[in-house]
């Protein structure tokens, strides 16, 4: 099987190298462009070249190296038939729950002004809410969201979760989907966790008129991707109050420019897209995987859904 | 039912105000010193005065309004064959658990680093640690540790829980117990919470010695009482490098005085006591429940084992 590397942003040979070298004899992967390119049966790519995957007109199959794949998705070369495939690693739900939790307990804890008087050597006692006064919505209930609303229900935080769909909901978990049931979770929310696919219905979703629907003094956690937020209407919720504030790891332009507001706002903490990553064994197992489904004819595990988007 | 009100740190009259007020009728609150001392049956206490209950010579139970009641213990004037009450209120012990997570999830994901590069605007991936390369070790096995246990195994951490003597441990806790247990338990465990209650025996636990025996780079969460730890020990093991840093709730002296090197250490996070309270409510139940106990002539549930001192 030759798979082809195609990443604008990554070294994907460093960065893969250890399941490339396992995976020699079974795998061989080539560079872009590749002097071959009938021969390519497989990629791996993150952040593609736009014109990709024109040189590659026998390609079945491409993978990801992260659980999103947008990048792929929505590189222009993409043809129809051409199976799009994630990386889904339990760990990852796992990491990104208790990432998560920390932003939560951030907010209700009053940590950073906990962080501000002892940097001022003030003991000061303020008021701690339990976590039952602390309603948290969650938008988008995949593996990660799942998971991230079963760990903070058992927390004690009430939780609601809303997905496109109905789907039957964990225990402690109160569901909502749909147009209507947005509107209902929204009314419910004070910290809310943004964790849907980017899709052409999800993108800009986050904006001054989801912001206006909260509970005033509101909080979000940003772990999507930054398609999904308007980081301008973000900044007018947190400064006129309506956001107390938020947590962003995922951005419009990344690596985030060194001049941006989002650096310094006094109610915004910041990562730099770390919230949770799949890990290397994981991608080679993905990319193992894929190569057999290709070889026995069958659709690769974990393919998305082209016309849903994830 | 008559019942003394003693305390030289807090006025337990407004406290306590709306269970005060609530009770009226079953219970009179009156202030120490009583000028009819023998019709005294109860008090509330916290941090009383040496000589209290000298005064009181029919006093039969004392209610403390937290979880933790060694101030009443530890004062001079206590007789025997008084019962200490302290409040258990199940919303505490998840209190206390989410406080403890997120000083967890604060070092296995190096938050510090992360605040720190914010403020230099500087955007920089390190590598993220998933929970089960964070094993925890938890002293004390009560509601707390039980819950604070079984909420880290669920976020993944490998989970070691001590206490004094062999107790059944939850599902993915692994239990250590007696001295033995105590030094098989430190090898394993980076994160270290206190959880203990305070006895002679405990007193001065947290030292150099115990330090020595943990993993290098481990971190220590102070939730116990401010006399587990000796504090200069703490500072030596951080600056040696023994321990990579600690988060600390309670302290010899609170207020901690202006001057105390905790404040301004790089590896120290603190807070002003503030882990738990058990609510007000929870507080006037206790009391309530401790009177009518004491009318049926039964001893009241949550006294405290005097002989173990918890």
């Amino acid at each position: 099987m030759r798979c082809v590397l195609l990443s604008q942003t990554l070294d994907l040979r460093a960065h893969l190298a250890t399941e490339i070298a396992r995976l020699k004899g079974q795998i061989t992967f080539v560079d872009h462009p590749d002097a071959t390119p009938d021969a390519i049966e497989m990629a791996v790519a993150w952040y593609p070249p736009a014109d990709a995957f024109a040189h590659y007109p026998n390609l079945k199959a491409v993978c990801s190296i992260a659980a999103g794949a947008d990048s792929i998705l929505h590189c222009p070369s993409l043809r129809e038939g051409i199976d799009v495939v994630r990386v889904v690693e339990p760990a990852q739900a796992q990491m990104m729950s208790g990432f998560v939790t920390w932003h939560v307990i951030w907010h209700q804890r009053g940590f950073r002004k906990h962080l501000a008087h002892q940097s001022a050597r003030r003991w000061e006692r303020f008021a701690q809410r339990p976590a039952r006064d602390v309603p948290v919505g969650i938008l988008g209930y995949g593996e990660m969201g799942q998971r991230v609303a079963s760990d903070l229900a058992r927390l004690g935080f009430p939780v609601h979760a809303w997905s496109r769909t109905a789907k039957p909901m964990a225990d402690n978990v109160i569901g909502f989907h749909g147009t209507e049931g947005l509107a209902a979770m929204l009314r419910e929310a004070e910290v809310l966790v943004n964790l849907l696919p980017l899709t052409p219905e999800t993108r800009g979703l986050l904006d001054s008129d989801l912001f206006a629907r909260m509970k005033p003094g509101g909080y979000v956690i940003q772990v999507g991707r930054g398609e999904h937020l308007v980081e301008a209407d973000l900044l007018a919720a947190l400064d006129s109050g309506q956001l107390a504030g938020a947590s962003l790891d995922v951005f419009l332009a990344e690596p985030l420019p060194t001049a941006h507001p989002f650096w310094s706002h006094p109610n915004i903490v910041l990562t730099p897209h770390d919230a949770c990553d799949v890990s290397v064994p994981a991608v080679g197992q993905t990319i193992e995987h894929t190569a057999n489904a290709l070889r026995a004819g069958v659709r690769p595990a974990h393919a998305v859904d082209r016309a849903r988007g994830y």
